[in-house]
């Protein structure tokens, strides 16, 4: 497992010092809103999604290098949606990784237009990804829109709402993960894809969205059983529909299922990670 | 001018439709999240940012077809902006256009979260504009990406959040109108130039920008002339810095620059475009 750990730890290094790389201006007209961008961006995170970006496409290129700009955007959708998230409006949150979330750090407006400015940001990133063709940015830009929007990420959390209110059913629940993380997790994969001249209707493509969407929702398990194992009874939880041993195994499953998927073509990485993300070291 | 508002109109309906096409899902799975979306952005609105788009388009290439997707964008982004603009945490609006604002109709979540996807939407709808070439599109989404983010429309609101607690010196105002709502009127001609063949070095590019930068600041001038005829004393105001008929001898001289940038190739719709601008008769 250290290896896992250290290709994590590596990655979220590079993917910090090019994520600040974005922000670097001579003369910034409008500090404030660079500045609450980068506190709800940088310094903190797994970057799990930015790994997936990179490591997919150093398994089917031999380079990581072509894919940073594809692993900053998704890292930029995913954490405009935390500072959106955490606002009062939606989850009401004040402490985000041990610090007060963006809200409340710049107030409400500037927590809004920075997850708005994060989250264009993100197309402007790909769009200039001068080390791929014009038509692997398109094709990364259209996939981006696709996890993030009204049938991705976004739709996911418009279900998170009502989901507040209810008891969903398992289907739904699932549903709701599928939309809510899962979106984004398998865009990650996709788009490692596309950055190492993967296409659409390529296996290897097949093989890699399958391994990211079941370990996506595996890992989502696994976050209610711990949430349940710390006494936490949420009301939409897988816990709701199975014993803690029947989510562990559903959680198995779905890991051993992603890694057989990725297995003809993985070095170990992805067979490490999806191990490491059930044991959860972090 | 019958001409010109029969244009603005016949416009404004090819516009409408587009927008509605593309919304059309067969079973929409997150019926609410687009039913939000769609009422922040049909049945208003004059639609001048489409119209430029369009008509620059026609005015260079004579066809505004290729430049429908464009035009729907900018529609796109100009709504979403609108959606939380209107929410308590920005200017609390509770009306828009005679209508509930978004968020009261739909409550505080829902608006934030069909704001950011009608945002996201319209870089899908860019990259996927299959009348242009795929350059033609990316250089699109980089005009739209510029022009929104931190250096564009989102960095005009956050200055219009400082401007709303102290006096601006006539520097910054005139910077924060050029932010606030000039950055998506020239990325509109911009848009429509792009969507024409005409790239950013060629002369008609640039005489479009200035058409567009020009009219624009006129229209924000003329719209505090009449905030202050009709007895509105804003902190920050052009009539803070100058009589009423020196900001209307302002708007006209800006108006008239801008006519005369365009005039090479002008077929006349844009001079009646500027002037109806300044009357206002809608």
């Amino acid at each position: 497992m250290l290896d896992i750990k250290e290709k994590l730890k590596s990655n979220a290094e590079i993917v910090e010092c090019a994520l600040e790389s974005c922000y670097s201006y001579a003369t910034p007209d409008f500090q404030q809103l660079i500045e609450a961008q980068k506190y709800g961006l940088l310094g903190g995170g797994k970057r799990i999604r930015a790994f997936l970006v990179l490591e997919i496409c150093r398994l089917f290129s031999g380079d990581i290098a072509p894919a940073i700009p594809y692993a900053c955007a998704i890292e930029m959708i995913h954490a405009s949606s935390l500072i959106h998230d955490d606002m009062p409006c939606m989850d009401n949150d004040d402490v985000r990784r041990g610090k007060p979330s963006t809200h409340k750090k710049f107030g409400e407006s500037l927590a809004l237009l920075s997850g708005d400015a994060m989250m264009v940001k993100a197309f402007g990133v790909c769009v200039k990804n001068n080390m791929l063709s014009v038509e692997q940015n398109a094709k990364a830009i259209e996939i981006l829109a696709n996890s993030t929007g009204e049938c991705g990420m976004l739709a996911g959390q418009t279900m998170d709402i009502d989901a507040a209110k209810k008891m969903l059913d398992f289907e739904t629940l699932v549903k709701l993960h599928q939309y809510k993380t899962g979106k984004l997790i398998s865009a990650s994969a996709k788009l490692g894809c596309i950055a190492a001249g993967v296409g659409e209707n390529d296996e290897k493509y097949l093989a890699a969205i399958k391994y990211a969407e079941n370990v996506g929702l595996a890992f989502q398990i696994i976050d209610d059983i711990l949430d349940y194992n710390e006494g936490k009874r949420e009301l939409n939880s897988f816990l709701s529909f199975m014993s803690v041993e029947e989510a562990t195994k559903y959680a198995l499953d779905l890991t051993e299922s992603g890694i057989s998927a990725i297995s003809p073509y993985d070095d170990g990485t992805f067979t490490e990670l999806a191990k490491y993300l059930i044991i959860r070291e972090f």
